[in-house]
C-alpha cells in the first residue's frame, strides 16, 4: 500500500463539514471517499487533518489515504480533480511515508476569518465573509485579540457538547488587519475547540462594536462560562488556511 | 425633479443581463426599477452605462434616475441595499445635475476579465472567472494584445445580428498579467460592440494555447470575418470595471 498526502481546498457553502456522518449526507470527506473508492476499485477510507464545521471552508486541509493501486501522483489528482465537484479541488498530491498520519501529525493550525464591513453587501464576497453593515473599531478589535494568544483553558470558547477532556489549548498569534472594507482575522494554535475560532470572533466584533472592552477579554476567559463570549460569528466566513504537519 | 447617479456593483450569475426585458424577466435593470419604483410609488425608469450581457459581472455599472420625492442620498442607498437582492449592491448614490445621462455621457469604459489558469478548478473563484486547465503563454497573449490598441473597424469582434451603423472602436489599452493562478485582461476602450471583449479574450486564449500566432491578429481585424476570432470567452469571467463619465 501507498501512503498519499492531499492537499485540498473547498467551499463548504453547501457542505455539512468535512466529517462523514451517516449514508448520503453531503460532507467532504463522504465525496472524496466515494470518487478515490472508485479510482481504487474498493472501498476506502480519506484521514483529515481537521474537522472542518458545516459551512466552513478550506484553502489548503490536508488528508491522507492508502492506496493499493500503483498510480501517479498526477494521476490520482486529475482523476479527483475530473470527478469531484467543482467546490472541492485537489492543490497537490504527494506520496508520503507509511506512518504519516494527517490527524495525529497536525501540530499547528492557521484559520482565517473574513468580516466584509461596510453598509452595503458585498455581491461577490457573500458567501464568502460574514457581513458587519456598523463600522467596527479595529483598533479595539486588535488590542482584545492580544488577550487571546498564550496558554489558556478555553471552556468558555467550547461547545457544551464538548467530550474533549482538556479545554486548555495554546494560541501562538492573532493578527487582524482591515483592507479594502475587509477585516480579516488570522489566527494560529495548536487546536481548536469545536466553534472556538467563531466564537472568539464573536467576541471580537463585540468588542468592535463597542459592545465588550478589549480589556474584559481575560475575565471572560477565566469565568469559563459559555454565555459570556458573544455571539458566534457566521461559518461562511471562516477558512482553514494552513496545517503544519 | 431631482436626479440621481448610481454606482452599483453586481454578480450578474443569475440575471439575464443588465437591459430590462418582457414582463417577469430577471434582469438588473428590472430589480433596481422594481426596488425605485416602490421607494417613489410610481413607476420609474433607471437609465444604464452599459448594457452587460447575461451572467456578466458589475465592479461598478453607473446609472442615473430621477425621482420626485425629496429624499436623501443615504436614504435611497440605505433603501436599494435593503431591498434588493444580495447580489447587487448600490455602493453611491449622489446628486447630478438634471441633464446627466449614464449612456449618454459614458466615455471611456474598462472591462476586466479572469481567468483561472491551474490544472485544477478553483472552489471560489469557479463562478467568478473561466478555468482553462492548460497553461496558457501569456508573452504571446501580451504580444497579441497590443495589435486590438487602436482605432479598428471591429466588424470581426461584433455579433451578426448587430444594427450598430458603425462598428469601429478605438481601444486605449490592454494590460495583461500573471498573478497567482490568475490571468487577468484589462481593457479599455471609447466603446464596445455586442460581445467583443468575450471575442477578444477568446482570440487572445487560442493565442495563449499556441492555436492563433500573435502576429496574425491584424490579419482577423481586417478580414472582418466573424468565424476568425476562436471561441467566445466565458461571461462569468467579465467584469465591468469602470465608466468613465
Amino acid at each position: 500500500m501507498t501512503n498519499y498526502k492531499l492537499t485540498i481546498q473547498y467551499d463548504g457553502g453547501r457542505y455539512k463539514g468535512w466529517q462523514r456522518l451517516g449514508n448520503g449526507e453531503n460532507t467532504i470527506q463522504g465525496k472524496l471517499e466515494q470518487v478515490l473508492s472508485e479510482l481504487e476499485g474498493e472501498k476506502v477510507e480519506i484521514i483529515g487533518s481537521s474537522r472542518t464545521d458545516a459551512g466552513v471552508h478550506a484553502l489548503a486541509q490536508i488528508a491522507n489515504v492508502k492506496l493499493n493501486k500503483n498510480i501517479t501522483e498526477s494521476k490520482i489528482s486529475n482523476y479527483l480533480n475530473r470527478y469531484l465537484p467543482q467546490d472541492i479541488s485537489v492543490i497537490e498530491v504527494i506520496e508520503v511515508p507509511d506512518r504519516f498520519h494527517a490527524r495525529y501529525h497536525a501540530k499547528d493550525k492557521t484559520y482565517r476569518y473574513k468580516i466584509w464591513n461596510k453598509v452595503y453587501p458585498h455581491p461577490f464576497m457573500r458567501k464568502y465573509s460574514m457581513h458587519i453593515e456598523t463600522k467596527l473599531d479595529v483598533d479595539k478589535m486588535i488590542k482584545a485579540g492580544q488577550y487571546f494568544i498564550g496558554e489558556h483553558d478555553f471552556t468558555a470558547y467550547s461547545n457544551a457538547k464538548s467530550k474533549k477532556k482538556t479545554k486548555v489549548r495554546s494560541i501562538h498569534s492573532m493578527e487582524i488587519e482591515e483592507n479594502e472594507g475587509f477585516i480579516q482575522i488570522r489566527v494560529k494554535g495548536n487546536g481548536f475547540l469545536y466553534n472556538m475560532v467563531r466564537k472568539m470572533v464573536g467576541t471580537l466584533i463585540e468588542v468592535g462594536l463597542g459592545h465588550i472592552d478589549p480589556d474584559h477579554i481575560p475575565d471572560i476567559i477565566e469565568s469559563k462560562e459559555r454565555n459570556q463570549t458573544g455571539r458566534l460569528a457566521d461559518a461562511c466566513g471562516l477558512y482553514l488556511e494552513k496545517i503544519d504537519v
